[in-house]
């Protein structure tokens, strides 16, 4: 499976779970997939909670969402920053109704909810954002990858190769299309 | 590519790097095959150079190396503990005149050069370590990822797409073979 000709964004910002941000964009390149790391702005030394270190390549005003494929979203405590730039939670926006593949583990679940996008959706995530996730409107499922349309959610870091798994195959989708 | 039937060994100890350990785990787990990771015994739970935790399934003394197809050393600095260990050292040596599937990253080279498997091969590891490679009669080369036979090296954590992609080639022909 070739997936050069795609892009995904994946969203950062201090305190990522330090393997929920590396495992996606480690996978997405070794399939091929250009990845860039988004944050407030490029070039910034973000660390995950365990200290993992990661660089932004691009602020999230210095990109365009339309020419990427896909927008990943880690978990930690990154979430809980994200969520308060209009300008990520616009990106979230954009790329749910531009149909990209959204990919959400453990407690990015928060992003989308502040997105409002997430209104009759199956989703899972880490048990304790669950009520988050349905006062937000979501339909909740203890698996370990669930997948409703474009978005594509997990639980934990032992999740993460169906998670990778699933959002692979959905993105294989949009070569063939 | 269905890996299912095989099994491989991920050397354990403290202070691995996080992501050399974690990313071969998950993609491997993704990939289908069987893990374990194996410490001075069962249940030890170690962390990495960041803190990541990860808990060994075994001890060097409770698995026979015959019974899987791949053996991987993480780097960070569990390889300058791991050499210490003759159970460790024996299992390299088995696992390399057995034809097994070797990966080695950043510093894990000290393992195998205390496992005097090394006189001839073609390698690379962390640029710090070259001078022991070479004393221990490899030929050092600066490539993101290197192959001679069954010995897979790479050297450093933004190596590991081509590392792994390289390790999953030489375990699918174990399915093959």
């Amino acid at each position: 499976m070739n997936l050069n000709s795609l892009k995904v964004v994946n969203l950062i910002h201090d305190d990522f779970e330090d393997l929920e941000l590396w495992y996606p964009v480690l996978r997405l390149r070794e399939a091929g997939v250009m990845v860039h790391l988004i944050g407030e702005k490029s070039n910034i030394k973000y660390k995950g909670k365990y200290g993992v270190p990661a660089t932004s390549d691009f602020g999230f005003s210095e990109i365009n969402i339309a020419e990427y494929d896909g927008l990943l979203v880690p978990g930690g405590w990154a979430p809980d920053k994200l969520r308060r730039y209009p300008e990520a939670i616009q990106m979230v926006q954009d790329a749910f109704y531009q149909k990209k593949v959204i990919g959400q583990i453990c407690h990015a679940g928060w992003v989308l909810i502040s997105a409002k996008i997430l209104k009759g959706k199956k989703v899972t995530s880490t048990p304790g954002i669950k009520d988050d996730m349905e006062n937000a409107g979501a339909i909740w499922l203890d698996e370990p990858v669930v997948v409703d349309e474009n978005i594509i959610s997990s639980r934990r870091p032992s999740d993460l190769p169906l998670y990778m798994h699933a959002i692979l195959e959905a993105l294989s989708r949009k070569v063939i299309s």
